[in-house]
């Protein structure tokens, strides 16, 4: 066993494995105590070097990744997700701008990559998106129809909420939330222009069962599989079983009746 | 071959669809941008004169498309989609009515026709509609009970909410997706009627539970639709395949009976 | 046939029902614009005067069932149901008391009683609840008790929420409904008692998964319900074919047994 | 019989658990009179005593109970809630903190101990977390880290909202409800932040879908299981009656092969 492999080896071992995990518990925590000034303020440069340690840690652990995997390193989707995450913390500005800092916290992520329950909760969600498909494509498409139209008919009366092709998508997704739809927004829209609840019940009715048809969509997937896992696999069995044994017993009936002839022309030679 | 079957023939090319679907998205960006000023500004009459050319395509592909059918063109629901989202662009008073220039958007629907998928998924929709006719029905006349009974009883304080009937059904609208129920609308009118909670909280529970049975008989329906497909097919030739197997057994059973007695008498006659 | 059977028949025949449904149309629509003071006051003494028509129409109507079923007629829940919706048109404050008035229109749900297939969705509603019976219950108490210690912890700072036992339980259920529970309740509630959200987050948690249960209840029901009344019978009848067929191969077999010894000792005779 | 013995049977008896039933109807009712300021002067002290008889009525059973079951008791976990219910109310400052005092309406949960059915929806609740528990973890890991970043994002300029790690938590978790989400908090934020929508946006599309998945694991499980308690059973049965059935036709047409040489045989030696 050369070097490679041995590494590759010894990265996958179950004390590895859960060292990772404590090593990015640690510094969620660490993370989370960065948000308090007062503790900052008391610890001094701890927090930031104990914080940089981890990242040490997660940045060696991917290179002997690379190092052991190679090429076949980027073959796998987790590892390119845990590449990412590692790699906004090291981005350049990543220590003055501070929406890359807050970025940093995303490597808490890297914890559904290394406990494979959570994986498998991931991957769950997303098997269940490209059955999604064509809905989410109706619905963008209802989106940037009634953003447009919403820009067109309100947009000069009311340019804080349908003042743009953004801003009408922004509050079309609040109104499809069902969140102030009418106080906030149709209500007064309405004192503008009267029928404008023409144009917002049905957006609200296409929308709301647009959701409500996705979530049945995935109820039926999810039931189907299993369904699937567990029940099909045992009648196919129980099936192929019974129709082995009628095939068997057909075939002893037709030996049975092949043997017959001979017994029966003994008797007759008799 | 005619000429209007190798139109129709032409149309239904995978070519000329695409191209439809190129022309659409085109048409998708035109009316985007139109919504802004500043592009409007900058791009002078280039945009609107984009946007009639796509019209003229879409009455174009629509002009052949009867021409090519003749009367059975009406006959498909697609196709009188189509001809009437193209013919509210074509409406006289689509240049200076701004709500009819607003619709002009609607054009963007036709991608569903065209798209097979987006079409069947809208046909789900469509087709999970009459298996809720009852419960529509049911709702409509708990909203036309509700409405009256509003603006009877709160009418009168409350104009703005439940001054007429059609008030009153938008408000129970609201009252019906929970937004401000209580904040914004029951606290108050239970300022003047305190027992006002007496017909508003039956009227949320009623309401709510009719659209729980609506979700849970699309549900149920889907779940259904989704298990015939598949599983009942296989099981049904599976007991088929049993029956007749069983069946052809008995035969053979009973051939061997009636073969006997011969046999027998052979031995007697012996 | 006696009178009252030939009464009972005629009652029950398509043209008394379909007249009945257009009564309560045409009365549906008189209470609707009898809620417009403009159209009140161009026609005068007209609307109630047909309101009152329609009523006697019911009246009518309902006597005659009485007199054709007898003590039958109360039997049935849905001649109770009408009973009483027409009774309170007929209650003696009726004509002054605002609120009795209002309860006039609810005359309309008699199309229920009328119609089948609204009578199936309601019947359909009705069943479902005696198996949501004890989380109904559960929801019940915890409502209750929710209500009395919001009422002993916020009552004396909030008094306008948590007043009384019914102001809490109103405003739990509000909160239930998760409508302005934050911004509206609970925010301001935590400005005085900064671990407010240790009772109403739970209380959130707990409802929230009470309805959801009550959901995945109701889906199951009506899942197991449909799957019954179709899959099962075929399945049993199959399966009954099944053993049925079985049971008489094995017994040609065993007679084929018996048969033979004697063959055998025919042989033997010989 | 020994004394703990026929202590255990007797606090058994349907007599003993129908009594406890009533204290602890009579006990609630006792607890909501107790939030009236009008009952309680009216009554005087008759309220505070009868209550004390009540829990007094509650420890003698649970030490009735401790005496009849021994260390038994502390086994089950239904018993372990009693005696804690019971304990905050005996809880020394009880008397005087208003907190503890409320926490004396717990007593009332008591009553789902009591009541089997009750008692079998709670444990069906608590038997679905387990296979939620996955998904717990995840919503948890997106609060966590929604809760850092937007701590660290927005905390400067909305200190009422997000100025500490807790306080980001109830933010979002409001923000999860979806209660006053837009008008409320984000569209405030975007003022200063225009591109705030970036960071809120995927979060209530991540955190409802998460919720969706919850539900739709909720509903494919309890399908399950009515599924299994019933038909599965039902289809096993069957099938083992028919691989039987058809052994043992196997079985007889064997046996019958095994016959035949020796009748054939027979005739020969004829």
């Amino acid at each position: 066993m050369n070097f490679r492999a041995r590494l590759g080896a010894a990265l996958d071992t179950k004390i590895v494995r859960n060292g990772i995990i404590a090593v990015i518990i640690v510094n969620a925590v660490l993370l989370g105590m960065e948000t308090s000034d007062r503790i900052m303020g008391a610890t001094g440069p701890l927090i930031p070097v104990l914080d940089s340690i981890c990242l040490l840690i997660f940045v060696a652990e991917l290179a002997a990744k690379i190092v052991a995997y190679g090429r076949r390193f980027f073959a796998s989707g987790w590892n390119l997700f845990d590449f990412v995450i590692v790699g906004i913390s090291l981005a350049p500005g990543a220590q003055t701008l501070s929406v890359l800092r807050a970025l940093r916290i995303l490597r808490l992520l890297r914890v559904i990559s290394v406990a494979p329950r959570l994986r498998r909760v991931v991957e769950g969600f997303v098997s269940a998106l490209p059955g999604m498909g064509s809905v989410f494509l109706l619905m963008a498409l209802i989106f940037y129809i009634g953003s447009v139209m919403a820009t067109k008919l309100f947009g000069q009366s009311f340019p804080q909420w349908f003042g743009t092709l953004g801003q009408s998508a922004y509050s079309l997704f609040q109104i499809m939330t069902l969140e102030s739809w009418s106080m906030g927004i149709v209500r007064p829209v309405m004192e503008t222009y009267p029928y404008a609840w023409l144009f917002f019940v049905p957006f609200i009715l296409l929308t709301t069962f647009a959701v409500v048809n996705l979530l049945v969509g995935l109820i039926v997937n999810s039931m189907q599989d299993a369904h699937h896992a567990e029940d099909v696999e045992r009648t196919d069995t129980y099936r192929d079983e019974v129709l082995n044994r009628l095939a068997a017993i057909e075939a002893k009936l037709d030996a049975h009746e092949d043997a017959k002839p001979d017994s029966v022309t003994a008797h007759r030679r008799v």
